[in-house]
């Protein structure tokens, strides 16, 4: 049988699971392949830290030059997070006439276009089925199996860890801080979550699949996106009295004019496939003009979902799919112009849900209904309680307004003059609506 | 840019679809695929029925010679059901060099070893993602995306037909015949529903998947099967009671000691992915044992899903990756022995509901539960009602019964058991609920 010397560069959390897939299930990997997989090196830094896979003698390694040097290594799963030395070691491997796998969708979204285009230049590959929702093969869904579409939209949950703390937000009516504690307890959050519950991650892996879904050039950075780190349980209460859940939502939407991209909490009808996705799974729903809306769910981080995807594209790259899809289409190519440009914000239609604390004095809603109105946002449903006993003045109370269809830039001109009347206290709370 | 010449051989509502994804999107099947796709002939026997397609000049014709005669056709849609004459022409076809996409997974559930093995021989390839679950892109999923696992479980709602009937029973309350008038008036099942609604369209779809995910050569005539068209509304409103929805379910569990698959009206508890699958759609829940559970679901049938499934395929013919998958996995070898056995049904172990028209007087509950307690059969909750005015004689009475788990021997046993008791008037329902 033939054989494919795989080397892993970087020994994480992915990189042990993907070792132990290679190591422990050979005959399977080697019958899906239709050639043995076979581990030569596994490269890691630190030496003498704690592994939970043991490795046969003289894989491991502290040197990647011991990867470099070695011309029967042909396809490397390169799984060090971060942007360098990643990028730098990419392209050295790259150079050394490596195929690349890979799960740094941070990587991919910042120096997608130089990597790619190097790959290219050299004969080589890269794959990057772990970089967007771990276990869910959403990649190669898009690039193959929905190849005879255009995709229409792309709604997605695609970040666990914020999943995992809004749901328990949710069903246990608890604050963000408590739910982040227990998330890092339970290995749900990193020490710093920052760029999980801030939106970035789900903005660099939207610009991913952007990309191959739309053909859109787009720099994750002007994604318009807000995270859940702000979010109040409040609105999540609020939201299911109005027959919704807040989910941290990014949204890929053609229109005539252009692609609408956005990431940002969003209420989400109960009862619908989105609202239904639970902790630390990610889900994802295409539409395709030919096979109408499909959708995924599945585990989109953790040890073995993501090893999964590595490995999947470790045996597609061994095989030489990889090579065909990457030659067809192109990926991150500067040769091709973007065939889509991004819809300009302001006139974006969506729904709206604001929260304001306003006086309980008369004239207080006809204000505020005033400024709505002027802006052409009509009203869908109005939520006002009796104030709260002792944790609000007597004198303030909440007040919840859905909208129906406005213009984003409406939105933002109508909260800034909401927030600058005298009967409203402090700032607006504004989220999206998803139809 | 290259060419790939394409033909269609059946021009029914699939094949319609295909030349209109073909011939009305040019120039995204050449993006996806990286060459022209062209359609050179399309074979239809009746040259003057009315088509829904405008074909240019020259593509229609009523010979397959056309097809096999000219050189430079290299992938044929092969669209035409049943077993003959589609078992010939595909024989045909493989013979003259073409490689085949077909969606006809009757003749591969029949005649699968011997279309594959004479495919194998003359080095064409057959794909064929549009045999299951329409535009739902099981078949590559299994194939490669989620190579890296050994697959322990498949769960999936294969048949669109059934599952629209099922839903308009439990959603109207209304009785079988009457849905299948309108489902027949709708377009979603055919004049003759047999194969649909009596589980030999999913025991052929179970089948073929039972074959990819864990290497089962499996006759579909031999999975235990029933379908629908015997389903009383009275069983999918005891099982609301309950918090289920009654579901055609495709089964395939592995265990130490070989594979269970089953078809059956099974019941689903309210809220979990595959009960909230609704009318049309197909539904899918994979469990790989790196992956974990993995769900999908979209639509199983009509023109255009099916049509993106065939596309897709003629697409990765034409790169060449679908010869790559075809020469590694050896789907369908006479060479390869089958890698898992099936399990004896009797010794399989599921929850039961049942339901039985019983004497109203005392003592008849403790003669039933007797004889499941004699098999060793526990009673997870019971319904007893009063009679119906009229409908039923007052002196009967509907009892329903749902079990833990118990083996499929020992529930049959006790059914027999059960129907022979004075206290109980004709015949016991008997339906799996899902685990």
């Amino acid at each position: 049988m033939e054989k494919t010397n795989i080397a892993i560069v970087g020994l994480g959390t992915v990189g042990t699971g993907v070792a132990r897939l290679l190591l422990d299930h050979g005959d399977r990997t080697a019958r899906h392949a239709g050639r043995t997989m076979w581990l030569k090196k596994v490269v890691d830094r630190d030496l003498g830290k704690h592994r939970e896979v043991d490795l046969p003698e003289g894989v491991l390694t502290d040197s990647l030059d011991d990867v470099i040097n070695d011309p029967e290594i042909e396809v490397v799963a390169q799984l060090i997070g971060g942007l360098e030395p990643a990028r730098t070691i990419m392209l050295s491997l790259l150079e050394a006439g490596k195929n690349i796998v890979t799960a740094n969708k941070a990587l991919l979204a910042e120096h997608g276009a130089e990597l790619f285009t190097r790959a290219r230049e050299l004969g080589r590959t890269i794959a990057f089925e772990a970089s967007v929702a771990g276990g869910v093969p959403i990649i190669a869904n898009i690039s193959q199996c929905l190849s005879a579409n255009q995709i229409l939209s792309l709604e997605g949950i695609l970040n666990g860890t914020s999943n995992f703390i809004v749901t328990q937000m949710d069903e246990k009516d608890a604050p963000y801080d408590d739910v982040v504690r227990r998330a890092q307890e339970l290995g749900y959050a990193e020490a710093n979550p920052a760029m999980d519950v801030d939106g970035t991650d789900v903005a660099q892996k939207l610009a991913i699949l952007a990309h191959l879904a739309f053909g859109a050039t787009v720099n994750w950075a002007e994604i318009p996106r807000v995270g859940i780190d702000g979010l109040d349980p409040d609105d999540l209460q609020y939201s299911r009295q109005l027959g919704y859940r807040i989910k941290l939502l990014a949204l890929a939407k053609l229109a005539d004019d252009g692609l609408e991209l956005s990431v940002g909490p969003t209420l989400v009808r109960i009862g619908t496939p989105l609202a239904e996705v639970r902790d630390a799974f990610n889900a994802i729903r295409v539409i395709g003009d030919a096979v109408g809306p499909v959708f995924y769910h599945g585990l989109g981080a953790g040890q073995n979902p993501t090893a999964s995807a590595v490995v999947a594209d470790l045996i597609d790259t061994a095989v030489g799919r990889t090579r065909l899809t990457f030659q067809t289409l192109e990926y991150f190519s500067i040769d091709n112009p973007p065939r889509v440009k991004l819809r300009d914000a302001a006139t974006l239609l969506g729904r709206y849900y604001f929260r304001l604390s306003v006086a309980n004095h008369p004239g207080t809603l006809a204000a505020i209904t005033a400024v709505l109105s002027k802006h052409s946002i009509s009203i869908a449903s109005v939520i006002q309680h009796e104030p709260d006993d002792g944790t609000e003045h007597a004198d303030t109370v909440p007040l919840v307004i859905m909208t129906h269809a406005a213009a984003e830039g409406a939105a933002k001109a109508a909260t800034k003059e909401i927030e600058a009347l005298a009967a409203v206290n402090g700032p607006v709370v504004r989220l999206r609506v998803k139809d």
